[in-house]
């Protein structure tokens, strides 16, 4: 994000009237700081890429605690981007609220707070004349939420179908191409793709989170991680996927959910697709959703390979969202 | 468009804040009408169904020139739905344009105006404050100008390539499945699918314009038809096509228009795309375009099954859009 900032500076300022100053880095392991009148933010690129804290002797101390922190910070918008946590949303919560009293949109990558807070952290921005706003928490920075938001007025979403997770579509093409489970799992990891503990990603949890977060936001029905029925792909040997491919069907992470009269139910689990299925080609890191509406038979969308910088992306238009200068 | 307004009266009003009625329709073949008090629609619907004029003997006479009739109406919306002039954009030009100098937001199906005139129309509209919104006139319903307009500020789209004509891509199914050429055409117009005369089609020519089209509003870069290099399916026999499926690859006629400099190149053309192209699996009339742009290295868009009932969608859409009442 610092670094498209950068980059778009300038059309930032010519096409959309907007200026920007950094004046608050919050960080895990690189240290934080603080400066009202704008951190050098190539300066702390080159510290972070370096291993270094961003902190030096001669700048100011900034909490340690997050919520302190933003407090301390006075800008105008906070970019949250803890790690997930599946369980509570926190700290990302207590961060995003403290934003939004603090009189700072809040914007975040991080798709716990949807779950957990989505009507809480809504209400309080709307009552403030602020934004909560999530673009990069499924599909990277496709713009998923916004396409419901912004392109479709009037249309009633019934039901989605989709592949929500990279990780485990990466093993599964891998395995496809002769990679075992374990081999497939060491390989997302050196590209960097899986955490260093995949579990979650394997057995679905991070899929049933994403369905919770489309299902609360895009059907308006507040619905939790624990109430997606849930299978991962541990089930599935790498000898079945290419056997499946070899039958002319792929085994794919299967993300659904759909209106039951006034209930909606939700599923993540492993199912082979054949070539007539428009997720059959999602491939690798790829994502994809198809949407199923009272006006619109059928509209895919589809994230061909994503990686951090569209994340980036997502959190830019966000931004740009928020502050609504657009051109 | 009549029916779709109809059915969604209720949650128009109550969660767009939007009440409508309809003061003028103007046909080729069963009259027009004017009535500023609104127009009893479900009785208007049942005469052109049953093939009567919508004029009665009661009826205020309505005049037959499209612009006077335009300026007759008093409307605050124009919906023109005339059919596609390659050449000129006409008459419709000359309709959307009139409704913007009456004060009326001018919403249109229709490509050609986009290609023939977008410029002027929308620098028109801007100055009296109106829009000029088309978001059926490219993939039906499906929201692809307002995708690029609404949800992806400050992406610069580099290239896109797709699928846009649903006539050619029903008849390269139908032929894959055993009919000839000939064959494909005829079960095309029993379906609806294709006109009486499917030159347009078959030629590329309407894809070329929906390409001009999105070239001109996506990529800001004016563009006509005949600056599209253009071939269409009339040289692939049905022998061939069903012995490229056999290979694994099937033809598509693709739509692909890219920057190069400061000039952008396109073209419309058959290619054969294997099973790793996203485009593999779009079948019959469905229709899809992949987006490459400075942010997102690749966001595909699939309408599935579309008909007249997405065409008249994102006509309602567009109305939205227009007074922006949206709840």
């Amino acid at each position: 994000l610092a670094r498209l900032l950068t980059e778009k500076r300038e059309e930032l300022a010519s096409s959309h009237g907007l200026q920007w100053r950094v004046t608050g880095i919050h960080t895990r392991r690189h240290g934080s700081i603080i400066d009202p009148e704008g951190i050098d933010l190539a300066l702390a690129l080159r510290r972070m890429d370096g291993g270094q804290s961003l902190e030096s002797p001669s700048s100011a101390a900034a909490p340690a605690d997050g919520p302190a922190f933003i407090r301390a910070c006075k800008g105008d918008v906070l970019f949250e981007n803890t790690p997930v946590n599946y369980e509570s949303g926190q700290p990302a919560v207590d961060h995003l609220r403290t934003a939004l009293q603090c009189d700072m949109h809040a914007i975040t990558a991080n798709k716990g707070p949807v779950v957990h807070a989505y009507v809480e952290l809504s209400q309080l921005a709307a009552r403030r004349n602020l934004r909560f706003l999530f673009e990069s928490a499924v599909m990277d920075g496709a713009p998923i939420f916004s396409l419901w938001r912004e392109t479709l007025p009037a249309a009633v979403l019934q039901s989605f179908r989709g592949i929500l997770n990279s990780t485990t579509n990466l093993m599964l093409t891998l395995m496809e191409s002769g990679d075992s489970f374990e081999q497939a799992i060491a390989r997302a990891q050196a590209l960097g793709i899986a955490e260093t503990d995949p579990g979650g990603d394997i057995s679905g949890m991070d899929s049933a989170v994403k369905v919770a977060a489309l299902v609360t936001v895009l059907m308006g029905f507040p619905f939790k991680p624990h109430q997606v029925e849930r299978m991962g792909i541990e089930s599935i040997p790498a000898e079945e996927v290419r056997s499946a491919l070899g039958r002319g069907r792929r085994w794919k992470l299967i993300c659904q959910a759909q209106r039951a009269g006034s209930e909606v139910t939700a599923f993540v689990r492993p199912e082979q697709v054949d070539v007539s299925d428009p997720l059959y080609s999602v491939m690798g890191t790829s994502s994809a959703v198809t949407f199923h509406s009272d006006v619109l038979e059928s509209l895919t969308l589809v994230e061909g390979n994503p990686g951090p910088d569209t994340t980036a992306y997502g959190l830019l238009a966000d931004l740009l969202r928020a502050v609504a200068l657009r051109g």
